[in-house]
Protein backbone atom coordinates (compact mmCIF):
# COMPACT_ATOMS: atom_id res chain seq x y z
CA UNK A 1 0.00 0.00 0.00
CA UNK A 2 2.71 2.58 1.25
CA UNK A 3 4.35 1.17 -2.18
CA UNK A 4 2.31 1.77 -4.39
CA UNK A 5 1.46 5.21 -2.79
CA UNK A 6 5.15 5.82 -3.59
CA UNK A 7 5.20 4.67 -7.01
CA UNK A 8 2.29 6.80 -7.85
CA UNK A 9 3.76 10.05 -6.70
CA UNK A 10 6.55 9.42 -8.27
CA UNK A 11 4.18 9.04 -11.65
CA UNK A 12 2.25 11.62 -10.74
CA UNK A 13 5.43 13.77 -9.89
CA UNK A 14 6.82 12.77 -13.58
CA UNK A 15 4.25 12.99 -15.53
CA UNK A 16 4.36 16.65 -14.25
CA UNK A 17 7.85 17.11 -15.02
CA UNK A 18 7.52 15.78 -18.29
CA UNK A 19 5.22 18.98 -19.28
CA UNK A 20 7.24 21.41 -17.69
CA UNK A 21 9.99 20.02 -20.11
CA UNK A 22 8.39 19.50 -23.62
CA UNK A 23 7.37 22.79 -23.38
CA UNK A 24 10.86 24.65 -22.12
CA UNK A 25 12.02 21.85 -25.27
CA UNK A 26 9.37 23.65 -27.96
CA UNK A 27 10.57 26.62 -26.77
CA UNK A 28 13.93 26.06 -28.06
CA UNK A 29 13.45 25.80 -31.50
CA UNK A 30 16.69 27.61 -32.93
CA UNK A 31 19.57 26.15 -34.47
CA UNK A 32 22.94 28.31 -34.76
CA UNK A 33 26.61 27.77 -34.71
CA UNK A 34 27.52 28.38 -30.37
CA UNK A 35 30.05 29.95 -28.61
CA UNK A 36 30.98 28.20 -25.43
CA UNK A 37 33.25 28.89 -23.07
CA UNK A 38 34.18 26.88 -20.46
CA UNK A 39 36.36 28.36 -17.51
CA UNK A 40 37.54 28.59 -13.97
CA UNK A 41 39.93 26.75 -11.42
CA UNK A 42 38.27 23.07 -11.70
CA UNK A 43 39.60 19.66 -13.80
CA UNK A 44 37.25 19.11 -16.54
CA UNK A 45 37.75 22.37 -19.29
CA UNK A 46 40.12 20.84 -22.06
CA UNK A 47 38.42 17.26 -21.66
CA UNK A 48 35.28 18.49 -22.15
CA UNK A 49 35.78 20.01 -25.31
CA UNK A 50 37.90 17.26 -26.52
CA UNK A 51 34.80 15.56 -26.01
CA UNK A 52 32.61 17.74 -27.98
CA UNK A 53 34.97 16.95 -30.75
CA UNK A 54 34.23 13.33 -30.15
CA UNK A 55 30.42 14.03 -30.53
CA UNK A 56 31.24 16.13 -33.50
CA UNK A 57 32.90 13.62 -35.43
CA UNK A 58 30.21 10.81 -34.80
CA UNK A 59 28.05 13.14 -36.51
CA UNK A 60 30.57 13.01 -39.30
CA UNK A 61 31.22 16.59 -38.62
CA UNK A 62 34.53 18.55 -39.23
CA UNK A 63 36.54 19.77 -36.32
CA UNK A 64 39.47 21.94 -35.54
CA UNK A 65 41.53 22.44 -32.77
CA UNK A 66 43.91 25.32 -31.90
CA UNK A 67 46.16 24.51 -28.83
CA UNK A 68 47.53 27.53 -27.70
CA UNK A 69 50.09 27.27 -24.25
CA UNK A 70 50.77 24.26 -24.19
CA UNK A 71 54.26 23.29 -26.58
CA UNK A 72 54.20 19.47 -25.76
CA UNK A 73 52.75 16.89 -28.16
CA UNK A 74 52.89 13.84 -26.52
CA UNK A 75 49.04 14.49 -24.93
CA UNK A 76 46.11 11.54 -25.47
CA UNK A 77 44.06 13.59 -26.91
CA UNK A 78 46.43 14.47 -29.58
CA UNK A 79 47.67 11.08 -30.34
CA UNK A 80 44.18 9.60 -30.54
CA UNK A 81 42.44 12.63 -32.81
CA UNK A 82 45.31 12.95 -35.16
CA UNK A 83 44.35 9.40 -36.26
CA UNK A 84 40.68 10.17 -36.84
CA UNK A 85 39.35 11.61 -40.27
CA UNK A 86 37.86 15.29 -40.55
CA UNK A 87 40.24 16.60 -37.67
CA UNK A 88 42.62 19.78 -37.65
CA UNK A 89 44.88 19.93 -34.80
CA UNK A 90 47.24 22.58 -34.40
CA UNK A 91 50.04 22.90 -31.24
CA UNK A 92 50.56 26.84 -31.04
CA UNK A 93 52.17 26.91 -27.76
CA UNK A 94 55.77 26.89 -26.78
CA UNK A 95 55.04 25.60 -23.18
CA UNK A 96 53.76 27.42 -19.89
CA UNK A 97 54.82 30.90 -19.49
CA UNK A 98 56.77 29.31 -16.78
CA UNK A 99 58.79 27.37 -19.03
CA UNK A 100 59.35 30.33 -21.58
CA UNK A 101 59.82 33.73 -19.32
CA UNK A 102 59.84 35.49 -22.34
CA UNK A 103 57.25 38.54 -22.82
CA UNK A 104 57.80 39.14 -26.85
CA UNK A 105 58.60 35.42 -27.59
CA UNK A 106 55.24 34.53 -25.91
CA UNK A 107 53.41 37.48 -27.88
CA UNK A 108 54.71 36.44 -31.07
CA UNK A 109 53.85 32.93 -30.67
CA UNK A 110 50.50 33.96 -29.74
CA UNK A 111 49.90 36.27 -32.64
CA UNK A 112 51.33 34.10 -35.27
CA UNK A 113 48.86 30.99 -33.73
CA UNK A 114 45.88 33.66 -34.46
CA UNK A 115 46.33 33.88 -37.62
CA UNK A 116 45.85 30.24 -38.21
CA UNK A 117 42.93 30.80 -35.50
CA UNK A 118 41.17 33.24 -38.20
CA UNK A 119 41.73 31.11 -41.62
CA UNK A 120 39.48 28.38 -39.66
CA UNK A 121 37.41 30.72 -38.52
CA UNK A 122 36.62 32.21 -42.15
CA UNK A 123 35.71 28.11 -43.57
CA UNK A 124 32.72 27.35 -42.85
CA UNK A 125 33.33 23.61 -43.90
CA UNK A 126 34.78 23.21 -40.25
CA UNK A 127 32.07 22.68 -38.38
CA UNK A 128 33.65 22.61 -34.63
CA UNK A 129 36.45 24.22 -33.48
CA UNK A 130 38.16 23.92 -29.92
CA UNK A 131 40.23 26.75 -29.06
CA UNK A 132 42.24 25.44 -25.82
CA UNK A 133 43.56 27.77 -23.69
CA UNK A 134 43.28 30.85 -25.53
CA UNK A 135 41.94 32.70 -21.86
CA UNK A 136 45.90 33.24 -21.29
CA UNK A 137 47.04 34.87 -24.66
CA UNK A 138 44.16 37.27 -23.77
CA UNK A 139 44.40 37.79 -20.07
CA UNK A 140 47.94 38.70 -20.90
CA UNK A 141 47.32 41.32 -23.68
CA UNK A 142 49.50 38.53 -26.29
CA UNK A 143 46.49 39.03 -28.06
CA UNK A 144 43.78 42.16 -28.77
CA UNK A 145 40.93 41.09 -27.38
CA UNK A 146 38.40 43.21 -29.64
CA UNK A 147 40.19 42.04 -32.58
CA UNK A 148 39.39 38.51 -31.26
CA UNK A 149 36.01 39.12 -30.23
CA UNK A 150 35.52 40.54 -33.97
CA UNK A 151 36.81 37.44 -35.70
CA UNK A 152 34.78 35.47 -33.44
CA UNK A 153 31.47 37.25 -34.19
CA UNK A 154 31.89 36.79 -37.97
CA UNK A 155 32.19 33.36 -38.33
CA UNK A 156 30.54 31.30 -40.34
CA UNK A 157 26.48 31.53 -38.52
CA UNK A 158 26.65 27.70 -38.14
CA UNK A 159 29.85 27.14 -36.90
CA UNK A 160 30.48 26.09 -33.19
CA UNK A 161 33.80 27.52 -31.17
CA UNK A 162 34.51 26.00 -27.90
CA UNK A 163 36.91 28.37 -26.05
CA UNK A 164 38.84 27.07 -22.61
CA UNK A 165 40.73 28.36 -19.82
CA UNK A 166 40.81 29.83 -16.24
CA UNK A 167 39.85 33.31 -16.42
CA UNK A 168 37.91 34.46 -18.96
CA UNK A 169 37.62 37.61 -19.86
CA UNK A 170 34.10 39.20 -19.05
CA UNK A 171 33.48 40.86 -22.94
CA UNK A 172 34.02 36.73 -24.56
CA UNK A 173 31.47 35.58 -21.88
CA UNK A 174 29.10 38.17 -22.99
CA UNK A 175 28.90 37.66 -26.23
CA UNK A 176 28.68 33.50 -25.43
CA UNK A 177 26.13 31.74 -25.76
CA UNK A 178 26.82 29.06 -23.36
CA UNK A 179 29.30 29.65 -20.21
CA UNK A 180 30.26 27.05 -17.48
CA UNK A 181 32.34 27.77 -14.32
CA UNK A 182 34.21 24.69 -13.36
CA UNK A 183 35.25 24.68 -9.38
CA UNK A 184 37.48 23.05 -7.96
CA UNK A 185 36.04 20.83 -5.25
CA UNK A 186 38.51 18.90 -4.91
CA UNK A 187 41.92 17.98 -6.90
CA UNK A 188 44.00 14.48 -6.60
CA UNK A 189 46.75 16.99 -7.63
CA UNK A 190 46.80 18.78 -4.42
CA UNK A 191 46.88 15.24 -2.78
CA UNK A 192 50.23 14.08 -3.86
CA UNK A 193 49.17 12.50 -7.15
CA UNK A 194 50.84 13.31 -10.10
CA UNK A 195 49.31 14.21 -13.45
CA UNK A 196 47.56 10.75 -14.70
CA UNK A 197 47.55 9.99 -18.46
CA UNK A 198 44.02 9.48 -19.95
CA UNK A 199 42.92 11.82 -17.00
CA UNK A 200 45.00 14.96 -17.50
CA UNK A 201 47.08 14.79 -20.12
CA UNK B 1 62.44 51.42 -21.87
CA UNK B 2 58.95 50.76 -20.05
CA UNK B 3 58.33 47.82 -22.54
CA UNK B 4 62.06 46.31 -21.60
CA UNK B 5 60.90 46.55 -17.47
CA UNK B 6 57.30 45.04 -18.52
CA UNK B 7 59.47 42.09 -20.02
CA UNK B 8 61.78 41.96 -17.31
CA UNK B 9 58.99 42.27 -14.55
CA UNK B 10 57.25 39.18 -16.79
CA UNK B 11 60.76 37.22 -16.61
CA UNK B 12 61.22 37.41 -12.90
CA UNK B 13 57.73 36.99 -12.39
CA UNK B 14 57.53 33.80 -14.34
CA UNK B 15 60.75 32.23 -12.60
CA UNK B 16 59.14 33.12 -9.15
CA UNK B 17 56.07 31.06 -10.80
CA UNK B 18 58.15 28.39 -11.96
CA UNK B 19 59.66 27.87 -8.79
CA UNK B 20 56.35 27.17 -6.89
CA UNK B 21 54.94 25.20 -9.42
CA UNK B 22 58.22 22.85 -9.73
CA UNK B 23 57.60 21.94 -6.31
CA UNK B 24 54.13 21.19 -6.44
CA UNK B 25 54.73 19.08 -9.25
CA UNK B 26 57.87 17.41 -7.04
CA UNK B 27 55.38 16.78 -4.15
CA UNK B 28 52.76 14.77 -6.45
CA UNK B 29 54.57 11.76 -7.34
CA UNK B 30 52.14 9.30 -6.54
CA UNK B 31 50.51 7.03 -9.28
CA UNK B 32 47.24 5.47 -8.90
CA UNK B 33 43.66 4.98 -10.06
CA UNK B 34 41.46 8.10 -9.68
CA UNK B 35 37.52 8.42 -8.95
CA UNK B 36 36.87 11.74 -10.09
CA UNK B 37 32.86 13.44 -10.29
CA UNK B 38 31.80 15.97 -12.45
CA UNK B 39 28.48 17.37 -11.17
CA UNK B 40 26.41 20.32 -10.90
CA UNK B 41 24.02 21.84 -13.57
CA UNK B 42 26.25 23.14 -15.90
CA UNK B 43 26.86 22.12 -19.31
CA UNK B 44 30.12 19.69 -19.67
CA UNK B 45 30.18 17.01 -17.48
CA UNK B 46 29.29 14.40 -19.92
CA UNK B 47 31.26 15.76 -22.38
CA UNK B 48 34.50 15.58 -19.88
CA UNK B 49 33.87 12.51 -19.42
CA UNK B 50 34.09 11.34 -22.68
CA UNK B 51 36.93 13.93 -23.07
CA UNK B 52 38.94 11.61 -20.68
CA UNK B 53 37.87 8.38 -22.82
CA UNK B 54 39.70 9.92 -25.91
CA UNK B 55 43.01 11.12 -23.95
CA UNK B 56 43.00 7.54 -22.35
CA UNK B 57 42.59 5.69 -25.97
CA UNK B 58 45.19 7.93 -27.16
CA UNK B 59 47.37 6.14 -24.79
CA UNK B 60 46.51 2.56 -25.69
CA UNK B 61 44.16 2.26 -22.67
CA UNK B 62 41.20 -0.01 -22.87
CA UNK B 63 37.87 2.13 -21.17
CA UNK B 64 34.14 0.82 -20.08
CA UNK B 65 31.47 3.26 -20.51
CA UNK B 66 27.89 2.81 -18.83
CA UNK B 67 25.33 5.37 -19.57
CA UNK B 68 22.29 5.13 -16.76
CA UNK B 69 18.99 7.07 -18.21
CA UNK B 70 19.90 7.45 -21.36
CA UNK B 71 17.94 5.36 -23.50
CA UNK B 72 18.68 6.66 -27.28
CA UNK B 73 21.49 4.92 -29.35
CA UNK B 74 21.66 8.26 -31.92
CA UNK B 75 23.99 10.37 -30.12
CA UNK B 76 27.30 11.54 -31.19
CA UNK B 77 29.60 10.01 -28.91
CA UNK B 78 28.47 6.58 -29.23
CA UNK B 79 28.22 6.23 -32.69
CA UNK B 80 31.94 7.83 -32.52
CA UNK B 81 33.48 5.61 -29.48
CA UNK B 82 31.48 2.07 -30.94
CA UNK B 83 33.92 2.72 -33.82
CA UNK B 84 36.75 2.51 -32.12
CA UNK B 85 38.85 -0.53 -30.64
CA UNK B 86 39.17 -1.17 -26.81
CA UNK B 87 36.01 0.69 -26.18
CA UNK B 88 33.38 -1.66 -24.65
CA UNK B 89 30.07 0.43 -24.40
CA UNK B 90 26.76 -0.04 -22.51
CA UNK B 91 23.75 1.65 -22.62
CA UNK B 92 21.69 0.90 -19.95
CA UNK B 93 18.62 3.84 -19.65
CA UNK B 94 15.24 3.58 -20.47
CA UNK B 95 15.00 7.15 -21.45
CA UNK B 96 14.29 9.98 -18.87
CA UNK B 97 12.05 9.72 -15.39
CA UNK B 98 9.67 12.03 -17.19
CA UNK B 99 9.34 9.88 -19.93
CA UNK B 100 8.85 6.08 -18.30
CA UNK B 101 7.23 7.79 -15.14
CA UNK B 102 7.08 4.33 -13.50
CA UNK B 103 9.48 3.61 -10.48
CA UNK B 104 9.56 0.19 -10.20
CA UNK B 105 10.83 -0.21 -14.13
CA UNK B 106 13.38 2.68 -13.30
CA UNK B 107 14.41 0.68 -10.47
CA UNK B 108 15.14 -2.32 -12.30
CA UNK B 109 16.31 -0.96 -15.05
CA UNK B 110 19.28 0.75 -12.83
CA UNK B 111 19.91 -2.72 -10.74
CA UNK B 112 20.16 -4.48 -13.94
CA UNK B 113 22.84 -1.76 -15.30
CA UNK B 114 25.22 -2.05 -11.85
CA UNK B 115 25.13 -5.67 -12.35
CA UNK B 116 27.12 -4.85 -15.73
CA UNK B 117 29.27 -2.32 -13.67
CA UNK B 118 30.26 -4.27 -11.19
CA UNK B 119 31.46 -6.43 -13.82
CA UNK B 120 34.22 -3.86 -15.08
CA UNK B 121 34.66 -2.84 -12.05
CA UNK B 122 36.34 -6.40 -10.93
CA UNK B 123 38.54 -5.91 -14.25
CA UNK B 124 41.65 -4.75 -14.06
CA UNK B 125 42.44 -4.66 -17.61
CA UNK B 126 40.06 -2.20 -17.69
CA UNK B 127 42.12 0.91 -17.19
CA UNK B 128 39.11 4.23 -17.39
CA UNK B 129 35.21 3.83 -16.59
CA UNK B 130 33.20 6.02 -17.34
CA UNK B 131 29.39 5.68 -15.20
CA UNK B 132 27.36 8.33 -16.78
CA UNK B 133 24.47 9.70 -15.18
CA UNK B 134 24.99 7.39 -12.25
CA UNK B 135 24.14 10.37 -9.37
CA UNK B 136 20.39 10.04 -10.55
CA UNK B 137 19.97 6.54 -9.62
CA UNK B 138 21.77 7.05 -6.95
CA UNK B 139 19.36 10.43 -6.06
CA UNK B 140 16.57 8.51 -6.57
CA UNK B 141 17.16 5.44 -4.52
CA UNK B 142 17.51 3.17 -7.58
CA UNK B 143 21.00 1.81 -6.15
CA UNK B 144 21.86 1.39 -2.79
CA UNK B 145 24.32 4.04 -2.00
CA UNK B 146 26.59 2.17 0.42
CA UNK B 147 27.01 -0.93 -1.54
CA UNK B 148 27.47 1.37 -4.86
CA UNK B 149 30.43 3.09 -2.44
CA UNK B 150 32.16 -0.76 -1.73
CA UNK B 151 32.09 -1.95 -5.11
CA UNK B 152 34.09 1.39 -6.08
CA UNK B 153 36.46 1.14 -3.16
CA UNK B 154 36.92 -2.19 -3.82
CA UNK B 155 38.01 -1.89 -7.46
CA UNK B 156 41.28 -2.46 -9.14
CA UNK B 157 44.19 -0.02 -7.47
CA UNK B 158 45.04 1.38 -10.81
CA UNK B 159 41.51 1.68 -12.43
CA UNK B 160 40.28 4.98 -13.09
CA UNK B 161 36.67 5.69 -12.53
CA UNK B 162 34.19 9.05 -13.78
CA UNK B 163 31.05 9.65 -12.49
CA UNK B 164 28.80 12.34 -14.00
CA UNK B 165 25.59 13.39 -13.07
CA UNK B 166 23.65 16.54 -11.18
CA UNK B 167 23.87 16.42 -7.27
CA UNK B 168 26.52 14.15 -6.65
CA UNK B 169 25.87 12.51 -3.16
CA UNK B 170 28.08 13.85 -0.23
CA UNK B 171 29.50 10.62 0.32
CA UNK B 172 30.14 9.97 -2.97
CA UNK B 173 32.17 12.90 -3.28
CA UNK B 174 34.09 12.08 -0.10
CA UNK B 175 35.53 9.17 -1.32
CA UNK B 176 36.50 10.84 -4.44
CA UNK B 177 40.19 12.39 -5.53
CA UNK B 178 38.59 15.03 -7.48
CA UNK B 179 35.62 16.93 -7.49
CA UNK B 180 34.50 19.36 -10.30
CA UNK B 181 30.96 21.37 -9.69
CA UNK B 182 30.10 22.77 -13.08
CA UNK B 183 27.93 25.89 -12.55
CA UNK B 184 25.71 27.31 -15.06
CA UNK B 185 26.74 30.75 -15.54
CA UNK B 186 24.86 30.59 -19.18
CA UNK B 187 23.28 27.90 -21.61
CA UNK B 188 21.83 28.63 -25.11
CA UNK B 189 19.22 26.48 -24.47
CA UNK B 190 17.15 28.97 -22.11
CA UNK B 191 17.61 31.78 -25.04
CA UNK B 192 15.86 28.89 -27.36
CA UNK B 193 18.25 27.49 -28.60
CA UNK B 194 17.83 23.84 -29.03
CA UNK B 195 20.24 21.05 -28.41
CA UNK B 196 23.13 20.67 -30.67
CA UNK B 197 24.63 17.65 -32.52
CA UNK B 198 28.14 18.14 -31.93
CA UNK B 199 27.19 19.65 -28.80
CA UNK B 200 24.97 18.59 -26.85
CA UNK B 201 24.30 15.12 -28.04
Amino acid sequence: MIESDRAERYRTRMQRKKEVIDEAIARANREQGLLLILTGNGKGKSSSAFGMLARALGHDMRVGVAQFIKGRSDTGEEAFFRKQNDVIWHVLGEGFTWDTQNLQRDTETAQRGWIIVQEMLCDPSINLIVLDELTYPLKFGWLDLTAVLNDLKNRPTMQHVVITGRGAPDALCEIADTVTEMTDVKHAFRNGVQAQKGIDL
